[in-house]
């Protein structure tokens, strides 16, 4: 099993930023500066084509840390950010461009699809491993709860696999943007922790009858869906559950917002 | 132009709760005890069968009055509560009595949408003479903003209408368990202020796709769909946004929750 390799360190805005390897992963820690022994750990995913560190991850993260005390973990997914391109990984982003520069939207969802699948594959165990080295940290260890904290598109195609076969995750935020494949509604249905959807209404890359059966799909008795106008990559969240993990990992009071 | 005449008043809990008439309309108006000067007021309606002080209602009124330092108002709808029926009040009753009891579901959801149509019809001037009384009262006046502030099924089959011609309404939370019929979602199409929409997902009595049809009707920018798993009777509200009232009617910061 690989450890957790602390790589460089810097502080900003109250926040603790350290990026770190696990074996061949790159990811990145953020914590409260202040300290945070056994805080919730929230596990966040970034979008297809994106990385560990764009701004609107770094954002969330740092509010996570500072209004709820969270550390928070981003690990660049498979052929993104840091990582190396295999020739699959190079093919189908050629592949999307080309199919992107054509105006074809149906060829376009289709390799996002396939290739989304592929990485989920492969992105899952990565999770693990980054999750097992963590929990090595004196500062994290086991007690601490878990949290997936979602990104739409390609987060949510990681996370739901990842979430469906991991019992240390007690709680998911996951959202619309991703073309739904069978294989991610079967995941669905093996969860059973409370979940958060983020439905951006008007997506038009993403079919929203597959979105809405993703969401029906859960197991979770405790599941709720939030809708906003606007797609993906241009949509203001507006009174969404703000509280939700921290409630479910303990917080906040635990009674219904 | 009728006036307001009260007629009974009590008070618990530091609410104020006086009963009105406006002509032959019967309503009730909740109120801190504290006092109430140009507070905004919240207009609340109730349940197909159901009555203006039903629980359910008594305990949001009181929550807005305690919370928020809204005023709430609420009137029977035409044939429920202490309003006299209708001939066709009756019928309706009878026929969907006996098509509850026959379990012909068709045949109970094309009453209640006939009927709902029809006695949403009968109430729209009457809440608009209400509030044309209520803000001849010196401690409402023509200043306090305006919400309508729900309630599912007939609360939503009623204030849809309302809200479509009434501009003094500034927004405006409705929910799904009720029949959708064509007009209501033509009356949405006009509806251009905020909208929190509250969708039970798992109603029996209800088509999804066709709430999600009104949901996607409303013309407003700003509009959030919240789903729960659970009927119209039997649901667990979590995780919405309580505060989208009191942010659209000026009571809490107006920056994105």
């Amino acid at each position: 099993m690989h450890s957790v390799r602390f790589t460089t360190e810097t502080s900003s805005n109250g926040v603790l930023e350290r990026d770190f390897t696990v074996g061949d992963i790159p990811g990145v820690l953020w914590s409260p500066a202040s300290g945070s022994e056994q805080a919730p750990l929230v596990l966040m995913g970034h979008g297809g084509g994106q990385h560990k560190k764009t701004p609107a991850l770094m954002a969330r993260a740092h509010d996570a840390a500072t209004t709820w005390g969270f550390t928070v973990v981003a690990i660049d997914a498979p052929g993104h950010g840091d990582r190396p391109r295999t020739a699959e990984d190079e093919q189908a982003r050629a592949d999307l461009r080309q199919a992107m520069a054509a105006g074809d939207t149906e060829h376009v969802e289709s390799i996002t699809a396939r290739y989304g699948a592929a990485v989920a594959q492969r992105a899952v165990p990565e999770w693990q491993a980054t999750l097992d080295a963590l929990q090595h940290l004196p500062e994290i260890g086991t007690e601490a709860p878990i949290g997936y904290g979602g990104g739409i598109t390609l987060g949510t195609g990681i996370g739901i696999p990842l979430t469906a076969i991991e019992p240390r995750i007690t709680a998911a935020i996951f959202g619309g943007g991703f073309v739904v494949h069978e294989a991610l509604i079967e995941a669905a249905r093996r969860i059973t922790v409370p979940v958060q959807f983020l439905l951006p209404w008007d997506d038009e890359h993403v079919d929203r009858q597959s979105a809405l059966a993703l969401f029906d799909a859960f197991a979770s008795t405790e599941k709720t869906l939030h809708a906003n106008p606007g797609d993906h990559r241009n949509i203001r969240w507006v009174g969404i559950d703000n509280e939700f993990m921290a409630r479910h990992l303990g917080r906040v009071s635990t009674s219904p917002a």
